[in-house]
């Protein structure tokens, strides 16, 4: 069923969601809210954008020009409306592509921040999936990879430019390797706890293409507090939910 | 000016301290209790075991042999009376040596655990430093590097054996790069923040030699609550100072 939702904590944000496909989830809010933007910052690129939550959200934020890049025609389809239906056309742009493909035809060093929520878990050989599901490709590395996100990034960015993350803590190793081997040098990191005695179930990372070593981990982010209820920094955003 | 100290949180213990020297701090209480230690643990080595805090708290956990390394003669003394005022000759032997040269002399794979509050700052070439100085050789990489630490981890430790190691988030990443290098697979992290909306300051990290990938980010520690108070669980160990 096609809906549409207020971006919640954003009033002046509508988003249109199809509950058979997905809903944006806390990851695509926390993502734009941790990333460092400062006024130079004139693109950006989301890589698998989704229904678009992440460029929305980044529209409060910047005046850059921002593009989304889905593969699903259908939820690229969803992102399209909502960018009309809150008059961003001037300053979002949804390209219904693989990045994989896509990346071929763009300029390189192009973009001055590149944000990905990707797909987070590994598509095993083993795995039955049904390739066509919105959710499998959404959450699964059937059509991409987080090795191809920091490949495509490196390429992408410009010098100094800046690359937000978020994944499970469980990939954090395998993903600070290969952000150094393509020198994108990881700068911030911030957990995500579920609660305040939970392991971190969602990691926020910041890399700056050639920049110096000197990581700086934030302070930690509680999604519930003890009694359940969201804590304040979460109700902000999905009080309504 | 030597003093004996309760190790605080610890009623039974008790460390011999010297305050022109230094006095045990935060990490060496906080590693002892993050370190896994199963009932097949049989020998544990400390490097660089100052005054002794660690094998002195590891010794109310567990029976195996613990043996601290410590290259500072006076400080090794410290640790040497601790020891002998706590009865515990028979569990805790401190070897007054640098571990670059015991070494040598060590057998290979010989320890289920090790553990190390090591030297946390680099001794670059340009410092002045005063290399006698007893805080400049336990805090400043003068007679020990990282480097070093994880290289002979990895040649003293039994197969599946565990490093732990308290440092500085700053040099996470290039910890983390040594212990993968060496086959010492990062299993555990977690990040003590001085307070709430800081970021972390000390991390503390458990590797297994040939382990298999899969990192888990502990539940983070606080150590002052807003008003300015210890919180809850550094007060067991650090209420009295």
């Amino acid at each position: 069923m096609k809906v549409i939702n207020d971006l919640l904590g954003y009033k002046n944000l509508n988003i249109v969601q199809d509950t058979q496909m997905f809903s944006f989830s806390l990851d695509s809010v926390l993502l734009p809210n941790f990333i460092t933007l400062n006024k130079k910052v004139e693109k950006i690129l989301d890589i698998g954008c989704g229904n678009g939550p992440i460029p929305l959200i980044l529209s409060t934020k910047t005046n850059a020009k921002i593009i989304g890049v889905e593969i699903q025609p259908e939820v690229a389809a969803l992102a399209n409306e909502s960018v009309k239906l809150n008059n961003l056309n001037n300053q979002i742009q949804i390209i219904n592509d693989d990045i994989n493909n896509l990346v071929k035809n763009l300029e390189t060093e192009m973009f001055d921040v590149i944000t990905c929520n990707p797909p987070f878990f590994k598509a095993l050989e083993t795995s039955n999936f049904n390739q066509s599901d919105y959710k499998t490709i959404a959450r699964h590395e059937v059509n991409l990879t987080i090795e191809q996100v920091i490949k495509i990034s490196r390429k992408l960015l410009k010098n100094k430019g800046i690359l937000g993350i978020v994944h499970r803590p469980e990939r954090l190793m395998e993903i600070l390797f290969l952000l150094n081997e393509n020198n994108l040098i990881p700068k911030k990191i911030k957990f995500v706890y579920p609660r305040f005695n939970s392991e971190a179930n969602m990691v926020l990372i910041e890399a700056k293409k050639n920049g110096n070593p000197g990581l700086k981990v934030l302070e930690p982010l509680f999604v519930h507090q003890d009694n359940g209820d969201y804590t304040d920094y979460v109700k902000k955003y999905f009080e309504n939910r």
